[in-house]
């Protein structure tokens, strides 16, 4: 079996959904590093030709139009690479909408990946996964390390639909690690933020949501007292996690990948408010009905120290000086889009 | 939104995989409540001629050859039925085989049969899970009560991967009733043996290997040193919860249905030994490797006291009766398939 240490510089890399948030953060860390050539391969269901568009002319990038649901496509794609990074995925908020695609891309969709990398001899795989497979509702609190199990009871069916598509994925990766030798590490991501934030994380709408109303000059939501609790992690720590697990010797781990620390929603949306250029107090609003809402039992933090231990990485960037790049991102590109 | 309550006299139902050890019993259990008809759905994969030889003339019975993952096929099954039990699956052994069919099946397969229920206006649906979605390994141990949640730490991918898909059928249900005010009972069967006992199900092989080593004139095998617990469940008691599931005004559950006590594997090896006619005392083992194995973290219990609060159902046959019962069929199988 070769060695499961991948190096970035002269090899080549498929990113599966790499026209995302995470995505393109990642071809650049790689393209920084020396990557011979990113492939990114998209479908554009919710991936955005904006999300690359910085990206589109670097001489070593691949921008390869193909669906997850169809592994001719990934098959060509994964020829010739050193290491895939999969990272094609409903989450919670599509997976309440579309259940059919979403179960499709999250569980077929990842098996079909694994597969081109075994029939191309990928040498690693890097497997997108989520806190989400701790799960949510009463049962989850205190320390999330990597073997707390799934808690489900009391939480919508879309949140457990997604938590258990990301623990399927994660399997398939040991499954194809066991069978045919794929070396493989397993992140799991928590709520990603940054550049390129776009609508679709549930968690992650508070950010850009408040940026929003602030900018509008109205009042901040906070939902409930503000006193759940958060964990994210910056967009450039995931990147360079991504980045080290391709070159760590490390296999057959799943680690998790969270921020410093985490945050509750009230310090959060006060935390974006002041950095937006400041605005009205917080206003306290009940829930919405019908709305997919993700809860926890009580204040948790995601422990990342086991990903330091199998990959050498911990993250760097805490919430203010993320939060801060946000929004100087928006504020220029929403400039560019308005000129 | 009409009465959860299904009577079985004057309606018909639909068994999804119901050419199995499950469904047969199910079959004769709503035949003798004075069902309309019962159309037994299967694509003989897993199920047998066999398992429904005994049903196959009776004059409400309709054997229905089809696919869970052609929905075509189940949307003309389900015309007309009052309610629908789901029981089409792999379980751990053909998960490990084929993770493709596998998961094709126990996910697909169950949002095709749920879709067939809504399209066709079906009042119920009865879907049969598993004790498997508390999971495997260190982390199983003690009352395993509804909320417990789903331990994967140290498991085989095959298991996780069983216990997932059941996890995703459940939600799938929740979702249907959700959305679409599909009512439905999710019942958590645990290792189910009976009379048309099969050789697919990883636990209740133990009984079955027993049996023909004894009857070989061999010492029975353990592995380890016994110790394990497993707890199993009469296929008769189950079609009786099946049954009872459609009757009561429960929905939106999901329960425990298990036998009236676990067992250690020593104690079962001895008892089945004992009813088998006697034999050679029982030889201690290693674990084959390759060969996956389902442990738990110490002694267990699959409680069922839930399953009485919903459903009003409790088991009444103990594992001495079940089993003697399972040897006599087995007795006047292998007598008649020798004549």
């Amino acid at each position: 079996m070769p060695d499961a240490a991948v190096p970035i510089a002269g090899n080549r890399f498929l990113l599966v959904g790499g026209a995302s948030l995470v995505g393109s953060a990642t071809a650049a860390e790689l393209l920084d590093h020396g990557a011979a050539e990113v492939v990114l391969f998209d479908n554009f269901a919710f991936g955005s030709e904006e999300a690359v568009a910085h990206l589109r002319d670097h001489p070593r990038l691949r921008l390869v139009r193909g669906d997850v649901m169809r592994l001719p496509d990934l098959l060509r794609a994964a020829e010739g690479a050193a290491g895939a990074l999969l990272l094609a995925a409903y989450m919670t908020l599509s997976m309440d909408r579309d259940p059919w695609g979403g179960l499709d891309v999250n569980i077929r969709g990842v098996q079909n990946a694994l597969e081109a990398c075994r029939a191309n001899r990928v040498r690693k795989a890097v497997f997108a996964s989520s806190n989400a497979v701790y799960g949510y509702g009463p049962g989850v609190s205190g320390e999330l390390v990597e073997p707390t199990p799934f808690h489900s009871q009391g939480a919508p069916p879309a949140a457990i639909l997604y938590g258990a598509s990301k623990i399927i994925g994660e399997q398939l990766c040991r499954d194809y690690g066991r069978k045919h030798g794929l070396h493989h590490v397993t992140l799991r991501y928590s709520t990603v933020y940054g550049e390129r934030q776009h609508y679709r994380a549930a968690n992650a709408l508070y950010i850009i949501e408040t940026i929003d109303r602030v900018r509008r000059g109205l009042a901040p939501q906070v939902l409930g007292d503000g006193s759940e609790t958060k964990h994210f992690v910056y967009v450039g720590d995931l990147a360079r996690a991504n980045r080290m697990a391709f070159e760590s010797a490390a296999t057959g781990v799943a680690v998790n990948c969270s921020g410093p620390e985490p945050i509750t929603t009230l310090e959060l949306v006060r935390l974006v408010t002041e950095l937006a250029g400041g605005g009205p107090a917080p206003e306290f609003v009940g829930e919405e009905p019908g709305k997919v809402r993700l809860t926890s039992g009580g204040p948790f933090r995601i422990a990342h120290e086991e990903a330091e231990r199998a990959i050498g990485w911990r993250p760097e960037v805490g919430m203010r000086e993320g939060l801060r790049r946000l929004i100087a991102w928006r504020d220029g590109n929403e400039g560019r889009a308005g000129a």
